[in-house]
């Protein structure tokens, strides 16, 4: 059974949208649909999944029957699905299950998170946290302070300094501005970084990816061709896990449901790292793009900042990396950042990325993780 | 492929446990693994689903992977299902379809929820309350005042008095007596019903449902028999949903989305109201359970109440419902309660509901429904 993307809608982030939650979900709902080649019906939408982290970032539960009642009613079935940052890779892994088992012919993913909700960021801090191991949360450690030994632990252990890990801010920072949907257009330079104030050392302001709202949309489809002669199709989804707590692991500088999840992606593609053209991968925080290149093979242990220093990942370089800015200047509104990704890829292969767009992408990969780690999701699209 | 249940597992529900709730969902864990008859070890698991309404009770999130940790991580996969009060049913209907799929052979649900964690029932209701349409959230109906409307609607249009629905209440406190799971275990008369304050007339404190903390567990396997002689076997698994606002629908006396998963289990099952022995249903308040049995077809509109009041579905009647006291006595641990209602099929048709057991029980249903039934799940089990 092929499976492919046929529809991918979304919305510009933003620090603070003015809108309410209901109606993101609703405008992204309606453009994805509306946004078919050759159009789709309501109800040939066979399955609905949402894709959210907390009820406090939106004030919204019990959400796929509001988006089947928006579609019509029909019969439609839904549910939520919530796994930390990767709750979008994880719609995208079910999705792509219901479609290849038969079980459902068309299905809607709806992303969203409206983290403005709550008023500060030391609120919008605790409930991120609670997507920890119980014991971190108990001992109060946010994940910048997680990702945080684990950037000192690599930089210890392979001798890189903290203007290497800012080279992945400039990057994404740079491509950022060439995408109308980034919530912060903003270039910045290797001192900007450095001059920012540390969250916890050796992490600082420009290592950490964005508090966002926003919201997005994709439609996959076991029939791609009935709907678009331009789909962009599944070639692989895989989904591996870890310990949750850093604490657990016995090696601080690896994130191996990423390893797994990259392996198994491209072992079921057939595919190796080179022939991808272009990737968006989880950049919650600098050190973690470094590591996903070392995870996905692109790069031996300890040079994955080599990439980004040669211009390998660069907008120009020969597979760009998170060209869409990326979650450090798109930014990262939790269940709509793995949607959004996939929405990129979905762009990139069809050409229609305008400014941001890589030439000649065939070949695209996604890559979203949760927590520290502790879920990953590697898929695979081809044209 | 026939799909059975091999292991259930619950905690006694409890008004405000004492226990952590991580230290909860490892119990049920380890317990519903060691309670499979000719055992079945860890890294057997395949998928990991777990069934929790909100983070504001218990303060978790991104839960699967910390349960597949625990289990040992291998190469199981996890993910966290919401859908309000059906949150349950709705694993249920994940794990199902992914085994008659054949893509997975073994599947681990948990449910829990740890209300008590917010200090205040004010509190508690502003997290339930999510549940319902955005519309209903803005003018702060709380589920309660919500079926009041229906209560209303249903004794006007019907007849019915107050003193009607509470024979369900007494009725399923009396079943809550034998069960040791059970939350209240506290004998009412329908005097006592009346004589309770008014929470949302027409509906009063003991037509209402307890606000609980609990957890509960399933193993699901496409082999059941490999790991027991005496599994449950799932006949059918029906999900549909109604549009979720009350203000939405043209009858307030119906909940379509039970009436339309009852046709479809019932039709794929082979089986018909007559056929079942044993039901669990989701009496979150007392007039609910009584559109339940209509919408089954158990009644005609309007009669459903002559079935407790003639004794068809006391605990010595033709079919009992909720031989476990129900959401009403037992509780209402919102992530957990569908898990219980299958585990307390899975009791009854193996013989083990000791002093609640329902004699010669062969075939079960478990109706479990979220916000005012705006995503209904039905499940129909046989030996």
């Amino acid at each position: 059974m092929e499976v492919g993307v046929i529809s991918a809608y979304s919305l510009k982030y933003e620090l603070r949208t003015p809108k309410e939650v209901w109606d993101m979900i609703k405008e992204v709902t309606e453009g994805v649909i509306r946004k078919v080649d050759k159009g789709i019906s309501e109800e040939e939408i066979d399955l609905v999944i949402v894709s959210n982290f907390s009820d406090r970032f939106g004030g919204l539960l019990h959400t796929a029957p509001l988006v089947i009642s928006h579609l019509g009613l029909n019969s439609t079935k839904g549910f939520r699905v919530e796994n930390a940052c990767v709750s979008g890779g994880t719609a995208l892994y079910l999705a792509w299950n219901f479609l290849k088992s038969g079980l459902v012919r068309n299905v809607l993913i709806v992303g969203f998170e409206k983290m403005s909700y709550l008023p500060s960021s030391m609120e919008i801090n605790e409930v991120l946290m609670l997507a920890g191991h119980p014991d971190e949360v108990l001992v109060g450690s946010p994940f910048v302070s997680l990702y945080a030994l684990i950037a000192a632990a690599y930089m210890s252990k392979y001798g890189v300094k903290e203007e290497d890990l800012a080279l992945i801010a400039v990057k994404n920072h740079e491509n950022g501005l060439r995408n109308p949907l980034a919530a912060m257009q903003k270039k910045i330079s290797v001192e900007d970084v450095m001059k920012s104030p540390y969250i916890s050392w050796p992490l600082k302001l420009y290592d950490s990816s964005l508090i966002t709202d926003g919201a997005a949309a994709l439609i996959l489809s076991s029939e791609p061709r009935k709907y678009t002669d331009a789909p962009v199709m599944i070639r692989a989804v895989a989904m591996h896990h870890d310990h949750p707590g850093v604490f657990q692991r016995d090696d601080l500088t690896a994130l191996r449901a990423v390893k797994k999840a990259g392996e198994e992606a491209f072992r079921s593609a057939g595919l190796t790292p080179k022939d991808i053209d272009v990737m968006e991968v989880h950049d919650a925080f600098t050190i973690a793009e470094i590591i996903v290149y070392e995870m996905l093979g692109l790069a031996n242990r300890g040079r994955g900042v080599d990439l980004v220093r040669n211009g390998v990942t660069t907008f120009n370089g020969e597979i760009p990396v998170n060209p869409s800015g990326g979650l450090k200047s798109k930014g990262h509104p939790i269940g709509a950042t793995g949607v959004g990704m996939v929405a990129e890829i979905y762009w990139q292969l069809r050409g229609e990325a305008d400014q941001r767009q890589v030439p000649d992408a065939e070949v695209g990969l996604v890559e979203n993780h949760g927590g520290t780690g502790a879920t990953s999701v590697v898929a695979i699209f081809g044209r």
